[in-house]
């Protein structure tokens, strides 16, 4: 830290991104991306994009709004898009908290939500989680405070249904929910259709997952037009052209075959069921993930120690180090390959426990 | 403005960026994009990087700085990128400003400077150019603020060499100077080498101009290793992927052959001093522009009226209503064929008024 540093910031911790090691070749389960590449169709539209580089991408991003909003069923004012979807959650803590309204979220979520608050000096009250990582929703109800709800949850995967997201919504008119669905592809249920309902509900998305292009940064969020306004009014006050050309335009070619998407999205749940199934069989408890991770943890070693002995065996995964989930790791849901090479190394650390 | 909009932002005026129609082809000459496109290297860079596109980019992205250090002479750790320069500029708001600490730059220079500082509710002073646009190094001697400057200066394109601007870095040494680079490479003298010696200079540039990846979103700043460690704690708490694999990846490919972008910079000077030849033939007065832009008036026409009569006829350029400089238009400098067809509008312009 420089002295010039303003003291506003001096105390913050930056979020920490799962590792990208450079020094070999890992089966990479750590950072919850797709073992998909981008279709063809997308990279062709990537590279006719940058063919036309030396101008700048277009500060309305109407292509690709237009296309979300059809894909979900909303009008194109009700959608803006951003640089990966932590760009706009960033934007909503900034638009609908401050000091006066604190924002609230579980203790065990996306461990980005208590970093944005502290860079915007959020006020910010963390709820725990049952023992069992499930939320219980009466801790929602009516708390008045600026909800981040991830659904389905980080890094447990446990999804809530939409009524029950609907009557936290619902039980706190006065202040805005923000429902981040990062994982709602892999089986989940998306709550952009109760946009239309609730003047208080802002529900983000992400290309990074199920539509393969964490490299590619793009991210958005549905609501009422007012409370996009409100998120572009920052956009625009820090970043107007927030989303260059390539993503833009690879944006809209995954989305013109979102079919392609969804059987990708299909194959991930089933290779995750059936490493769950193998996983169980080796003396795992897990919780039941809706998302392209599993959240594991087992009774005979503790996660660091599974980390450390699967990345020795060449297989990323993450683990955390805090009091709560100390004892899991969060293995993305790759290939069936991938799995099966997981689950034969999981086997031989176990065994060489005994 | 919906009733969950902070009031914090709420008097937030954003940031206008110069249009970017759609509805003809335009002869462009608005918003100082190159006319050049990228090479087909960094084409084919940029298609290689989207094919993995599933995978999170470097948060580091150690390649491009790596090329970044080396193309300027510094240290990797004396170099931060960004999507962008306006975002680098946005974190050196936040980091080196507060309430305390007010920011302080020129009346007549790049319009985002006072977006950021509203944003970041930091108080500002705008220092008056004089008469002639050029900026008076004893307003900046020892003011104690925050001081942006762009060198050279938008829309005026007036350079301040080197000893000026670094006396004005060391008459404040105890706060930051942040001196914007945007259009350097087509006739100024860049500061970087002097942040060796100068503990509170930082300096940002753009690939969007000379490097002709404006539609990319790739920018950067240089200064030593605390302040851009202050930058990056930013960075890393609000976006640490910032920069996505494809603009990496071309950014990477373009300072390979920088050889190329040099050539094409002097190609817009030559281009830049004959056009202002041709202006000055047709009555016009303009600064001493050493940017890829010309900042010119004419005493028979308004600048509103030369802006509409010009876009007419299929030209665009730039016109702002602000006081001092409405009678202005700024004309980015294109191929030669597009700076004739201007200074053939204009002369029909200038026709019609008689």
């Amino acid at each position: 830290m420089s002295r010039f540093f303003s003291k506003k910031y001096s105390g913050l911790t930056p979020y920490v991104p799962g590792e990208q090691p450079k020094d070999m070749r890992y089966i990479k389960l750590n950072t919850n991306e797709s073992p998909f590449p981008p279709s063809e169709a997308v990279v062709k539209a990537a590279e006719e994009a940058i063919r036309h580089g030396e101008l700048y991408s277009d500060p309305e991003c109407l292509a690709v709004r237009r296309a979300l909003a059809d894909r979900y069923g909303a009008d194109i004012d009700e959608v803006i898009v951003s640089n990966g979807s932590d760009e706009v959650l960033n934007f909503a803590f900034m638009a609908f908290c401050d000091e006066e309204h604190p924002a609230a979220f579980p203790d065990i979520t996306y461990g980005f939500y208590s970093v944005f608050a502290e860079a915007n000096r959020i006020p910010y009250r963390e709820i725990p989680l049952r023992e069992d990582f499930t939320l219980d929703p009466r801790d929602y109800a009516g708390t008045r405070e600026t909800l981040f709800i991830a659904n389905p949850n980080a890094p447990t995967g446990i999804a809530l249904p939409l009524p029950v997201l609907r009557s936290i919504v619902d039980s706190n008119p006065d202040r805005v929910v923000v429902v981040d669905e990062a994982y709602v592809d892999f089986g989940g249920e998306s709550a952009v259709p109760l946009i239309h309902e609730c003047p208080n509900l802002v529900v983000t998305g992400t290309f990074s997952k199920s539509r393969s292009l964490a490299g590619a940064r793009l991210g958005f969020a549905f609501g009422q037009r007012e409370l996009i306004r409100d998120l572009d009014t920052l956009r625009n006050s820090t970043n107007p052209y927030n989303v260059n050309r390539m993503t833009l335009a690879a944006g809209t070619a995954s989305l013109a075959e979102d079919e392609r998407n969804r059987e990708n999205c299909a194959v991930i749940a089933e290779n995750r069921e059936r490493a769950a199934g193998q996983l169980k069989e080796l003396g795992f408890r897990m919780t039941d993930s809706r998302a392209n991770f599993l959240f594991a943890s087992h009774p005979r070693i503790g996660g660091e120690e599974l980390y450390r002995s699967l990345k020795s065996r060449g297989i990323l995964v993450r683990h955390w180090k805090s009091e709560r989930i100390r004892d899991h790791v969060r293995i993305t849901v790759g290939t069936a390959e991938q799995m099966d090479a997981l689950a034969s190394a999981v086997r031989d650390i176990l065994e060489e426990l005994t």
